[in-house]
């Protein structure tokens, strides 16, 4: 009710690399400090790095992809203490608004290369590719993906709480017992555990630095217990938020804003990454974990989501039969994967690259849904690609116009193929 | 163009099973005597017997379901020969509306005992269960899950063309292999092979009946090549499908009428299921399968759904922790059954028990998005449960009003547990 | 809760006049007897005659709507006895579904001859017209305006409970001296006063007719006291009404049920008229005028209305100088005519005659929405007429197609133009 | 596709009157100079005063909408030189974003007094009444109507090019002409001339200021050749909207930014009126005035909009009988005014003020549409009340709270009545 401007908790600088900014950090920790004091009832803002914290840049080569860091990820604004926020409580976090910066109008969606991160269509698509979008308002277009523009459906893609001790070892030691079962089944990496290694501890000083950075849990999963990277696009402006506090203050942590991301963000590396501005009001609900029996994060979006009308989608089915034709049980990863290659191959008459459509898929905001997971064996998904971010009628009927679509951002000296030949279908 | 009303190409009996009357069948083999014609361009009705052939009452008990007789299921009504439809061709289908029967204005949604059919949940609530739905114009509402009132997103929940030779063969050796190598794992069937016993043929005689039965393929799971069961709740009104044609005339079959589905129809018998009738117009679109580069169903929704604005939802986050604290790899499957998990924990404090709650979100317009999908180790996923079905008001702040909220039918003489104690997250 | 098919309180026979009918009627007046007494709670369906009482034909001429019998119209059906109505109540009615008859798929849209009844562009176009369209289940398309299909946003065009005899004497008073004082400046009726030429009194008898025939209420406007023939299109399916009670029993009769209509309904016999069944519920809120200072009827809408997305729209500005640029005052009439013209110009670049266009606003889903209305002396209006109920592309940067779009059905013989020039603003 | 920060063509200074900027102006006239040049694709970035130009405070007192001098507004940005833009061109603008600005992080909406400028109620309501408005992110509050909460629905309401020599000659003679026709009729201004007193002519000088302050047209209502003083609500972000060009380089005029408003503006000072910036890219359609038969504005709106449901509106219909009870033909205005009426009576029922709710009606995402406008005499319109903008239930069934609603902003030693005792309807 003041009608001066809205206090900024946290300004992050362009300029530097994120592990020399002590008002972000890059672990879960019950012991990362404090970085601001926030009362509930206050509307504040918070600016955020981009989740590489600058090592991305505005050109046409896929190179700082492919070498992109990734011990140096998540730097995350906070850890804020919420006066009065008690373990056992609710917080809720209001999400007023997320804004890009008006210094840097512009974010990137990548492709990580197999070796180095990876991403849920990486068996077909192993090589680095990128793509920068120009904010315009409410749009973004991308000259590496000619012919779309879309509207932001803009939002953090992490947001938790900070674990206890007791969670926190939960997590470590749940996940290192799936690394230590079914690792040696995979070539990319099946879970991160803690790595001291560029463990950026916030405001942390001395062997509080040793003990975050050894104990802390990495950033790259949501978890059950507090949300966290969840990515979940519809997390976005107007979203009402309800989390578990877990320690005193809450210690609130957000970061990775997106400006726009397709159900599950698929290149890993998904969403249309930016650095940006948060606007969040909070309150606590005492004793609000029993009360509402709640476990997880749950919440109300907001009313300003980009809609299109139901009968603008294009919808891609896709079932639990893998690619090589494997009948697998009710995996609704296998089928959304298999949707995803339907919408490729699909797309593909326009002229666009795998790569291209692969990027598309990850950033805009693709409807992606469980339809059926109970008729044996057989999960069904769907994909749902908008047709209003094109600017070509894309329905099967409208003759297939083939427009110069460029190329995506690649590797210098790229020379791999950038199509794949999914097994055709018996006939 | 003609003020006739507009031509039945199916009628059904509710008062005979559905074996008796051969304008309907439940296997699919390529065989199948087509039951009817129609011309690209003719609106035509079909009428469609409930998913079990009427084997399910309108009473207060779930004994039929828990009796159901599982090989008699999924009369389709067809094949319909589609005048000049040929193998490689696509086949668009408009579905034009849906509707219940006026002579018989309601449904139900079972939940079937674990040793008979079962369901997502089932591993907590292994118990039959059942809830009638009685319709009025475009509502529905139920005896048995009180304080509750929804718009059916009315919509076949099987849609097929029938598959070749090659075809049927390539699904009966896939779901052979997997029963073969994962069977011994499971307490429940994996896959249904085809089965002699009950099979339905439609209108074949003789020595056809005997090869269809032997080599046919159950109706139980939605398969990428036809669609079929894909139990998808926005292939609603309005819809336009295209299809794969692989036999001439196309061969298709529809049937198994949900009211109203939450996404992954979950409790298996999980959509309002009923008898109802089908308006849908066709057309071809020659050599579409190459054109297109179609190998699954594509739709495009109509443009009535239900909508409710996007902040009209409470919506659970799901991660691919299991409900014994395990942690699995990406499992999209297992987020979504935690997400289940927490509506239920969280709605059993209006007084409804966890019976109650499975069915609800069975049935009503659930959405079931997939989030994050490459955040190893956790797949995310959101069910959102939309505001506006209760009567009464479940968001986080309101006050939880207990009502009376009756029970759903049980077995006769049913004793067992309605509540599952699931494990507390550490705190 | 029964298993039941709904109970109709009232059939139609569609191949006999209105006036044969004696369940339906044609004035307002507290005196019609009952047709039916519906108990609050029930669920009921009305069959309901189109709104000339089966004058007008599918058929490819204008005639039958150049000689449409004005005194024969709105055949509503009731007035039924809603239990336990007392003057002062509310009745709340539910319009649980409305749909055509599966006995006549098809509807009609006209543009009344100006010396017979006009339209709201009858200085321009007085000539008769007429558009068939067949219902295929929810969609509508028109043999006289191709390459269009829509939706039906499917509503009754009047609802009401009857008046009071202090109410009735109100509006023929109110309306009597309106025509008194300025029915000599206009060439077409300002008002419809009591007329005994073919009233339709129901099943009265003996003297009551008389008295009916010689003081009931005209139906043509909708009146603020009951709400009548108010043509809302939103007023459909789901849509929850409260309206006044001033007899006992309340009176609800319902009738010229519409398969979709365009904000203004511009052509007055403008909405795709259609003879159809209604489904309704309800129930009184006791004294509940007083309690909801209710003088007018209210209502919430359904949940599930065609919606095309607000980008779907092509939205036209109309404001108050009239087509001769005369400058009126805060005329938000003129200023929605003007917004119609302005649609009209456009239009004609796909080939579409004037009076194809002026029909085709009349019945599709048009938005007319008041923008600004004070900013004196302009009166702002907008009218969206939405994309996609044309299978075309009808945005101003997509090269204008010319299409054969045929004619609307004229009168026999016609020879009148069918453009009007529009007088060009100064440049 | 530049990395770099948008460009500013425009900025405003907050602590100065409008007239002491030359980079805004408020008059329409073809000499104004321009103040900027745009280049056609480019995307810019404009800063607009409110439109009093800095003359109402965050404060709890009305006096200064009270004194507000109305000689001394509409302070626009511009005119900007689109270049290559010549007359009988088409100018395209797509409205890419509104926002407040972050250093005053409020608006405002007023209540006019009778004797100055008055509103659309103004004869029920004629004191100067005020609400302030905070922004927090997307939502606005108001300490002066509590318990409301609402998305912006941010737009312009006003965007135009200027007018040529005729066109400028052709609206101040018909405007005089009504003056001179229906002014003594009239207790309020019925239209407003040019002025020279306080006309601010942007960076003209010399004789030039003259000119234009004795010529210019009065920038109060919008016109049908260009647009202007809209007030469309849903010209909002994303929008793309299609002017006329009357003069070289379109000379395209922007100001009087609104957070929100409803439909109709109704008390005038309606909106949320808040100073902010415009992010606006242009493209030009040569001879597009001749190609899509452009007289008046035309626009696709953006596909962000806040959406509630189709039934989450109470919707309250208004006839054309006014509140005296009588009769008038047709009239929308009046069937709107009554409209609003109905909503005022309805919603004191929890505690508001009439003035409350009149501020609240003007500035809330209000539906307003035309339903039927040909039912002789009545027209009718509805006005929708979004139920998600209170924090409690205004639905009928809901039991009516009375909360502490504080009061709205009034004059000093206010000591008016702040209720209107609408004549009640015959029963």
């Amino acid at each position: 009710m003041s009608p001066n401007p809205i206090r900024y908790v946290t300004k992050v600088d362009l300029t530097k690399p994120g592990d020399a900014q002590p008002q972000v950090h890059n672990r879960w920790h019950p012991d990362v400090p404090f970085s601001e004091t926030i009362e509930p009832g206050e509307t504040v803002k918070i600016e955020c790095l981009d989740w590489t914290g600058n090592q991305i840049g505005n050109n046409d080569s896929a190179d700082d992809i492919k070498d992109v860091d990734l011990t140096r990820i998540h730097y995350l604004s906070g850890p804020f203490n919420i006066t009065g926020a008690l373990p056992g409580d609710v917080l809720v976090v209001e999400i007023k608004d997320v804004q890009p910066l008006d210094r840097q109008p512009w974010g990137y969606c990548g492709i990580f290369h197999k070796s180095n991160g990876g991403g849920f269509l990486d068996r077909f698509y192993p090589e680095a590719a990128k793509a920068i979008f120009d904010f315009e308002g409410i749009h973004a277009t991308s000259r590496h993906i000619p012919h779309t523009k879309f509207t932001g459906l803009i939002h953090p893609g992490i947001m938790g709480t900070a674990p206890s001790e007791a969670v926190l070892k939960e997590w470590n030691s749940r996940e290192g017992e799936l690394k230590d079962s079914i690792q040696h089944a995979h070539d990319t990496s099946v879970a991160n555990l803690p790595e001291p290694i560029n463990a950026h501890c916030g405001s942390a000083e001395g062997d509080l630095i040793d003990k975050i950075a050894k104990e802390g849990a990495r950033t790259i999963p949501g978890r059950p217990e507090h949300g966290g990277n969840c990515d979940i696009k519809n997390l976005s402006r107007g979203s009402k938020c309800y989390f578990p506090v877990y320690v005193k203050g809450a210690k609130l942590s957000v970061g990775d804003l997106h400006f726009s991301q397709g159900d599950g963000e698929i290149s890993f590396c998904g969403a249309i990454e930016m650095a940006g501005v948060l606007t969040i009001k909070t309150s606590i609900i005492p004793g609000g974990m029993e009360r509402l029996a709640l476990k997880s994060p749950i919440f109300i979006p907001g009313d300003v989501q980009n809609h299109y009308g139901p009968s603008r989608y294009l919808t891609f089915e896709g079932f639990s039969v893998n690619e090589k034709g494997e009948q697998e049980f009710l995996c609704a990863t296998t089928a959304y994967r298999q949707a995803c290659i339907r919408a490729i191959e699909y797309l593909r008459r326009y002229g666009y690259t795998d790569y291209q459509i692969y990027l598309l898929l990850s950033s805009a905001p693709i409807e992606g849904h469980i339809a059926g997971i109970v008729d044996v064996p057989n999960a069904c998904t769907t994909l749902g690609v908008p047709l209003d971010i094109f600017d070509f009628d894309i329905r099967p009927e409208a003759l297939p116009v083939k427009l110069d679509m460029g190329s995506c951002a690649l590797v210098k000296g790229a020379d791999h193929k950038l199509t794949y030949d999914f097994k055709p279908f018996k006939a």
